[in-house]
Parts: structure tokens; sequence; C-alpha cells
């Protein structure tokens, strides 16, 4: 079976996708340096699924992806196919919270995935890259009405002539455009070398598997997890302004269906590609909805206020995005959003008592 | 008179322009870390100007852009009207030597231009941010015959709408993607955080004036600057490739020119600007037979040498540069190139003794 290195195996998707890729009998080799816990508990909050205890039932590693001598070594003695890289600063707000977290949040995520390029150009370029990008790398407003492309060049018309560009990113966060840059020198480093990746342009990511963390914080927690922590804690969900903002969901399963399809998808040459991740696209209203309909069925009265957006972006846009290439490879979405939740619901209730309230209302502002 | 801060002053434009404008009168502080002629030693090389016994006639500091501290208390003591920021790695093939060179340009210049940011943000929001950026963010084929914007965003024809893009960018180095991604978050603090920025697309610059450093090695000559020498040396001027590489240059004079005029046109209100910086356009090949052309009156008897190119760029290619502001603005460019060759070569012939032509060829390879 293929030999798949995971960095970044201690965070949400990480711990889930090596639980998973272990059970399919893939060959795994974890690396974390415990900054998403370290993180998670210097903004005051935890798991809300307890981790004392939890097994790791594959080859493990202590490291950070910036050391480009321990990357190297791991890279030389393993010879992975693939590398899932998710070791990055997940979170939007968390960049924009001071000067030290946002020079942390570019520099941990650019170069770490730098650092790896290099290793790999010198110890396994034949290895494929799995890069965990983000939707939002395309913004909230450039395309409006047109297609969000799956793809790193889209063709216009400009000052009279057809040219082919590179797909416009653009981004509201300093993390968001962290993201941006790694494409930038993903893209160039599979040109410069002839090495392969698959930049993953992932929507944002909700429910639970297994014993993989659940944050659910104001800055590692995404909005479909916190919704739900806060329904409940007997809290309002808190919908930021208008709540027209729409961006791609995918639960946590999914995200690891597509992951392991995109194992089994490789480029067959020198390449990097671009592939859209999501099941759905949804407005911060309609998740809130779907939220408090589930919630209410467990009696939770659920409640929705409308807050001051503490971030900067659209509060009502279009978005329209290219999804073919997982669909092709046979991805099946869990289109049941309410099932999830449902499930969500359940497990979550009997860690109630562990939920901090004070960590969930933003105190980050953008401005 | 407006006060200044100059980062990088002890840099090839940085020295030049502070004594330009102490000249002028303006008020002038300078910060540097003397990183320039560190590298430059690092790699076996020396100012061809001789810096010792140099005066600087104005404030000066030494430190780092990166240090937020500093720059904070630099910021809210002084109150800058402008800050010019050219504290950043400069060379292209330095950034491509190894891992290390790669992560210390990208890191170096995207974290202090960011702390630049933040602190200007906390401390001094009113200031203009006066940044320099590279012609090479343009990238060497995206626009083909179209022309290449003096813009943040172009009006685009794509999927059957007609949007309004950010201006694309692309580049052949992990120097030039640090530029980028400098672009990426000076315009979004500029939009966040209503602070006010100039964006200079510069050409590459040549020529020496008064006791500013001259260099002349594969990473820090520009190639301008690296013919002269080598037609002094009596070694052949190596074109990489082909030598249909066409960029945009202008003299290191008509440089503190520009910079003085843009100092002048400061925008009225909170804005990103982008301005393109350079006298003309030429290829390597035109600039390879005009400094043969001078050098041969100084009876040099120049050769002329194709090497294979270490580079991975386009050899030929359109390129349409829109040129407006600075002309706008009172610019009068040097046309007469070989006058200021000329000059170059009465000034550096002087020095011919402390050439050291190992460091002249391009060891660094991008693949």
């Amino acid at each position: 079976m293929k030999k798949i290195l995971v960095l970044g195996s201690e965070g949400y998707i990480g711990y889930a996708l090596c639980q998973h890729l272990v059970n399919k009998k893939y060959q795994v080799l974890g690396i974390d340096n415990q900054s998403r816990q370290k993180k998670v508990e210097e903004i005051g909050s935890d798991s809300l699924i307890p981790l004392e205890g939890r097994p790791i039932n594959w080859a493990f590693k202590e490291g950070d992806v910036r050391d480009f001598a321990l990357i190297s070594e791991v890279l030389k003695d393993m010879q992975p196919d693939v590398i899932v890289h998710l070791a990055e600063q997940p979170s939007a707000p968390y960049s924009m919270i001071d000067v030290n977290k946002a020079v942390e949040t570019q520099s941990n995520n650019v170069v770490g995935t730098l650092t790896l390029l290099w290793a790999m150009r010198l110890f396994c370029p034949s290895a494929t890259l799995v890069k965990l990008a983000a939707m939002g790398e395309f913004g909230d407003w450039i395309y409006e009405k047109a297609k969000i492309p799956e793809s790193n060049r889209i063709t216009v018309f400009y000052d009279g002539y057809q040219i082919e560009i590179p797909t416009p990113h653009f981004s509201n966060s300093f993390y968001h455009w962290s993201k941006i840059f790694d494409t930038g020198n993903i893209e160039f480093a599979c040109r410069l070398w002839g090495l392969k990746a698959i930049d993953i342009m992932q929507g944002s990511v909700y429910g639970q598997i297994g014993w993989t963390r659940f944050d659910y914080d104001e800055y590692f927690g995404t909005v479909i997890n916190r919704f739900v922590t806060q329904a409940i804690a007997r809290l309002p969900l808190t919908i930021y302004g208008r709540g027209g903002q729409t961006r791609g969901y995918l639960p946590l399963k999914d995200s690891i269906q597509c992951l392991e399809l995109v194992i089994k998808h490789l480029p067959q040459k020198d390449e990097y590609i671009v592939v859209n991740q999501f099941e759905g696209l949804y407005s911060i209203n309609q998740l809130a909805n779907l939220v408090k309909e589930v919630g209410d069925k467990f009696k939770l009265d659920v409640q929705i206020n409308s807050i001051e957006n503490p971030r900067v972006e659209k509060e009502e846009h279009d978005y329209n995005v290219e999804h073919k290439k997982l669909l092709e490879w046979g991805y099946k979405p869990t289109t049941d959003m309410k099932a999830e939740l449902r499930k969500m619901f359940k497990i979550l209730l009997s860690h109630k008592g562990r939920i901090r309230p004070a960590v969930i209302m933003p105190k980050t502002k953008w401005r």
C-alpha cells in the first residue's frame, strides 16, 4: 500500500485522516509539533472531545515542518508516495489578533511549505504533495457571478487580447494571504523542479469523527462547530453581520473521503493540480437555521442573534464554484446536513460540561 | 520639510536617496541592519566603490525592520510623513541558492513589511508607506502583447462576465514571489486599516552616484552594473541564454528623482497606489551592445558571450508596460544611456584593481 506522510497529524483533520488511512491499511507516518493544542490552550480553550488517553495507532514523530534537517531525514528514510501537508496555522481570526500572531501565521505557513518543497526537491522528487489550501483564497468579491475555476489558470479578454492568467486570488485575512502565498510557491516549485502537487481549495469543515479533537472557540472553531456548541450551551448562535456570507462547507467525513480519493488519483507526471473540495455552498443564515432546526429537535430552543461583524468581508454576494474533479473521482457527498448535525449533537451533548462559554464570542476585530 | 524615514539606508539605493534628501533639506532618519554588506561579504565579494570612511550625513539607527519594538519606538518618536521601505533582500539569484537563502529571503521580506504595516497602523496611521516592489512581479509571460497596468486592478471578460480582478502577478524566483506577497499584504492593510501606500514596481537600476555602494557580483550586481564591470575587467559580457529577455531599466539618478517625485505626490486619502518606475524597456542583447559600444570607446575591446541560462525565464517575449504617473508628476527620464554608461566607466575604471572576477559568473542554477 502507498506510504503516506501526514504533517500536522494531531490536528482536527490530521488525526481523523491518519486513523482512516491506517484502517485502510496505508502505511502512515504522522508528524506534529503540538502547535494546535498549545494555541488552543493559550487562548483559554480546550478540545470539547477530551484528548486524554487518545491512542495513536500509527508511526509518529514529534517535529516541525520548518525543521529542514528533520524533514529531509524523514523524506530520505521513508520515501513517501504522498505527503499530506496539514501543518499550518489554520485560523483567520487568530492571524488578525496582533502583529505577533500575524507574523507567526505567515512565517509558520510560508516557511513550512517552502522548506518542505526544497526537501522534496532534494530527497523525494517523485512524491506527490497534497497541500491543504482554502477556498478563502478566492476572496468574496472578485468573481461576482462568474465561475471560480478549479484550475491554476483562466483565460480572459483584457486590453484587446485573449490571455491566460494565473487564477486570481484575493483574501480578507493574513491567514488566507498565507495560503495564497503557499499556492504561489508550490506552483512555482512544480514548474521549476518538476514536482507534483495537488493544492486543495477546501471549504470549511464541520462534524466529529472518533477521537479527533473538536474546537469551538472564536479562533479554531469553524462556524458550524461553533453554532452546535452554542446551541448545546443554550447560547444564541452568533451571526456576524447580515449572514449572507456564502462559502463551501463539508463534513469532516467527506474531507477524509476526498483526501483518500486524491491519494488514489495522483498525477501521472510532473504537474500542479487544483482541486476544489466541498459538499455544498451555504450562507451563514442557512447554516444557523439548519442548526436551529436540528437543535430544536433536541429541545434546545435555539436562538439566533446577529452581532456586529468583527471581520471585513462582503455580507451579500454571489458565489459560483467549479466542482468537478472529486465528483469524477467518485466523491459521494453527504447531502443530508441535518443527519450530520444530529450526530454532532448526540456526541457533543455528553461533553456539555466542558464547554467554556467565554471563548466563543469574538474578541478579535479586523479593524 | 517632510520627515522621511528610510529603511535600508545603507543599500545601493538607500544611501544615494538619503544623501539626496538631506541635500534637499528633508529631515531624514536612516535605519539599516548591515544585511547587504554582510551578504556581499558572505558570497566573497565587496562593493567596488570602497566604503571605508564613507560619511553618513543624516540621523542613523542600527536596526532591523522585523524588530517590532524598535520600529514602533521610531514611528512613535519621529512621526514620519513618509516611510521609504528599501530594507529587503533584493536579489533573485540569492533567493535560489538553497533552502536557507530562500527562507531567509521570504521571511525577511514578508515579515519585515508585515511588521512595519502593524506598527504604522498603531503608531503613525497617517504616514505614507513608499515600498520598493519590482517589475518582476509581472512575470515574463502573463500579459503577452497586452499592457501591463499601472494599477492594482484590471477589468477583464471572463466566463461571460466583465469583472474587476486584482492585477495578475507571477514570478520566476522566490525573491520575486516575496515581493508579490508583500504587495498582497500592503494592499490588504490599506483596505483594512485605511493606511496609505505607494507600491513602486521598479525596473532594474544601474549606475553610480557619489559614495553609494556598487555591487557587480552574480547576486547583488544588477545586469548593467555587471556588464560594465566585466568590460573593465576585460571579461566577456555574459548573456544568459538568447538575450531577448526584456525588462524596464533606469539609472540610479532617475530612481532617486522618481522617489523624490513620489514623496512630493503623496496620496491625499487612504489609498493603495501602484507606480511603474523605469526609464525604458531594453532586452539583454540591446544592453550588451550598448555597453560594448561605450566600452570600446575606452579601448576595452569588449566581447559578448552567450552562456547557458542559469535561470528559468522566457528568452523572447513581448513587454508592454503602462508608464504614466511619474511622467505626469514631472519625471524627466535620462534617455541617453550611453552618457550614463560613460560616467560609470570613468568612475569605475579607477577601482579596476578591486574587481574580483570569481564572483561574477553565475554559480546558482534555478534547476
